[in-house]
């Protein structure tokens, strides 16, 4: 890198990570030095990194994918091989595979530098959050139905736009089951069928005014619905979840929103479950300040020790919550399907709004869950579910605790699909995530819950168990122990 | 109606409407009259009608569905019958059948009054848009490749949370259908999948600001992404197309846009095809104005007479051009899906911007596609098709011509699946509509495409081809030909 050429810097960039692709010394699948790294270690500009690899990516040399960075592409349209050569680095640039973020908020770092320390261990265990088991979805009985609908009358259907409130029979199905399992208390015309958490929040929120609504949000919370709050430019006031429940309530009436999301049943990340009377405050707290409240209920099917407590759509009785489901934590999160349940009021101006839409999800989709539910795999599928992950929460705890249980704190409440653990070392959790990645195991981050990068639970990380195996789970954590405490 | 009861007017219409529904006389699926048609008959506010139906709507025995108005709910949870009971008139409300648009924007009181002066004439002949013909699409190849997908190593993704740009192989193959079909160049990595026009717009638009960037539009223009643009809050600024391409051109400079939106292959609803000389002048005011074009390209695969003419994403040099396509025209409006073509900044931004979330179309869906691409399929039903298709607009135009040529004015440029038909004798469309329907003919309002309420094309209506069979298009416009003139 001369800084004296005359030739700009980013052209510099641009034509040597060229040449290495072109020459085939960066196959289809390397992974490329995320920006910030580069221009580190050049002590050059973002920007001037930025520029080169748009340019690459703009001649197709390159490509973004979100959250593995960029990552060079076949030189062909043609479905590339993706072939990661561990001992891929460059000399003029030392642009090194690694297995980071590109886009990070700024906690990528303990994966960019686990990828730099510890190249060589592969993944043994994986307690990833959110996906399911490998295989885990019915084919079988999906194709069976798929292959029904479309043989019957109603495939007339996939020749028109249909309606943009969902279908009318998966409708049906929805309230009968929240009304059994959830007790919500709802009519299937105020069910809203739409295409997952994100799609539905921004859809929701053109109802409401950036420039006047302020969301109250967890504090911590979900990322994935931060971000869409955050891009639509609404205010966001935080709501300790960490602190005590006078707390949070005091800093929901201090907040001032209009909207204020909350997850009541199994509150992400922390596990909590809010208290019934808490609840009651937050219902009385919506009523009293005229607000809406969003009830993610994402996880409620699983809930291991106790009986679940009602939903806050269950206990309004002045219309203030808006109830939020979906089949990803249960069926199938590449189903992209999610539910609404809108007030009368919100469902009136929705209705309103989106006079001009169609339908956010496939007719083929909603027709064949709609048979899956009817026909009763539905009620099978989560009862399964239920029983393969309170096994799996239970064989988790359990070994956690007899492996590491005096150098650890777990946070949970007996539902969800994850832990949280703490190092009571005080180790921080990139540190910690380090660690684990040398003896194979992946745990995860949480900083990224956190809207501020100081806070009070530096030393925890996730622990998932809804798509690690049943059997990798007592390895996996000796692994950790091994790890962490050297047990 | 008592104005002079102690009891509130709304919950006087509430419990008559209750009693009619509980009593049976209004059964489910019983249209109820619009809220705007039942306040003027009753001389009492709009509100005060839309707090009883929602009230009624709010406990079940209405709902509301987008462009059909409130109608009664079956009282159990189950699959509803739908009866329409054309008898269905109330002495109390006059709270008659109606097949009306309740959320209409002033334009359906065309369909309202034809509801009314002619409840008996069934519809035989519907020359509606967009929607394709009963039972064309290929639901034994979908099935088929539906269970080869899901019997496939590749259905272990049902299990996981995908790639929020879509689906590798699928961008390829979209990648390379449009490198054919519409001299698009683009990189795979470009190609970003997503649920319809409606959702990708409104994605698109978070990385934008609605408080400083206008949104160049054509007027007059599709509806549909009108209401995306003004529910996000967007300064709209009306391009002409209807007059000279000049005063096209000089609007666009005037707007200080930062984003135009286009449909240069068949301008709609007018059915204009953007000369290349102007697709030229309209990258260079976007290359001065740093602005960006999305180049809506929903109908590129409808060309009868000539080749198409190069998109302005192919003459594209300084990557100001987001393009848009779909499968809705095809192949299926109720696969909701479609894809946007990112010049590399944009596709940069749209990373930083939904890092943390999650495909917007099912993963089942985007890979049975790719390989009915994949294998041909999608180039046979393509040309099949254009073929069908060609043939309708032929037929369409020849019929119209010889039955009422020298009293109608045709607009179109001999492509797209749709027709205006303007009336010499100067009626205004509700008056044609009207018409129409008591012969049994629907052809369809334009005003809903224009801004403004007063405008130079009040004497057209829109004739769709897409979903009216082959064999109904000459008995069809027979009617119409009846129903305007005489004939």
């Amino acid at each position: 890198m001369d800084h004296n050429l005359t030739c700009p810097l980013y052209r510099q960039i641009y034509d040597q990570v060229k040449q290495l692709i072109v020459s085939g010394a960066y196959p289809a699948g390397t992974k490329l030095m995320p920006i910030r790294k580069l221009a580190e270690e050049l002590t050059i500009s973002r920007n001037t990194v930025e520029a080169a690899y748009l340019q690459l990516s703009s001649e197709g040399y390159i490509s973004s994918r979100t959250g593995s960075g960029f990552t060079v592409e076949s030189l062909y349209l043609s479905n590339p091989v993706i072939q990661l050569d561990e001992n891929e680095s460059s000399e003029s640039f030392r642009l090194r595979l690694r297995q980071t973020a590109l886009w990070g908020d700024g906690t990528d770092g303990a994966e960019a530098s686990l990828a730099e320390s510890a190249p060589k261990v592969s993944t043994l265990y994986d307690f990833t959050y959110g996906n399911l088991e490998d295989n885990s979805f019915p084919s079988q009985v999906w194709r069976k139905l798929t292959a029904d609908v479309l043989m019957s009358e109603g495939s007339a259907k996939a020749s028109y736009y249909t309606d943009s409130l969902g279908e009318r029979g998966l409708r049906v199905q929805i309230a009968n089951y929240l009304h059994i399992h959830a007790g919500v208390n709802c009519h299937p015309a105020q069910v809203v069928i739409q295409g997952g958490t994100q799609p539905s929040l921004l859809n929701l929120l053109t109802l409401f005014d950036p420039l006047r609504d302020v969301i109250a949000m967890e504090q911590p919370g979900y990322d994935g619905v931060f971000s869409v709050f955050k891009n639509n430019r609404f205010k966001l006031f935080p709501i300790p979840v960490y602190k005590s429940n006078d707390d949070f309530i005091e800093a929901l009436y201090n907040s001032h929103a209009r909207l204020a999301y909350v997850t009541p049943s199994n509150q992400f990340p922390t596990g909590k479950t809010l208290p019934l009377a808490i609840r009651q405050r937050l219902l009385r707290w919506a009523n009293e300040e005229n607000a809406y409240i969003i009830e993610d209920d994402y996880c409620r099917e699983y809930r291991y020790n106790t009986g679940p407590l009602p939903s806050l759509q269950a206990l309004d009785h002045n219309n203030r919550v808006i109830y939020m489901g979906t089949f990803s934590k249960a069926l199938s999160p590449a189903l992209r399907l999610n539910y609404l349940v809108l007030p009368p009021d919100l469902l009136f101006e929705w209705n309103r709004q989106f006079d001009c839409n169609y339908a956010g999800v496939p007719w083929l989709t909603q027709a064949v869950l709609e048979e899956y539910m009817k026909q009763g795999y539905w009620d099978k599928r989560l009862r399964k579910m239920q029983t393969v992950n309170k096994r799996k929460y239970t064989l988790l705890k359990s070994v956690l605790q007899e492996r590491m249980g005096a150098k650890i704190d777990i946070r949970e409440s007996g539902s969800g699909l994850h832990l949280l653990v703490g190092d009571l070392m005080q180790r921080r959790q990139s540190d910690l995530v380090d660690l684990a990645r040398r003896e194979g195991v992946l745990v995860y981050n949480t900083n990224r819950y956190w809207i501020s990068s100081r806070h009070p639970m530096e030393n925890y990380v996730l622990v998932g168990f809804s798509a690690i195996p049943e059997c990798s789970i007592e390895p996996g954590i000796e692994a950790l122990a091994r790890a962490w405490y050297g047990l």
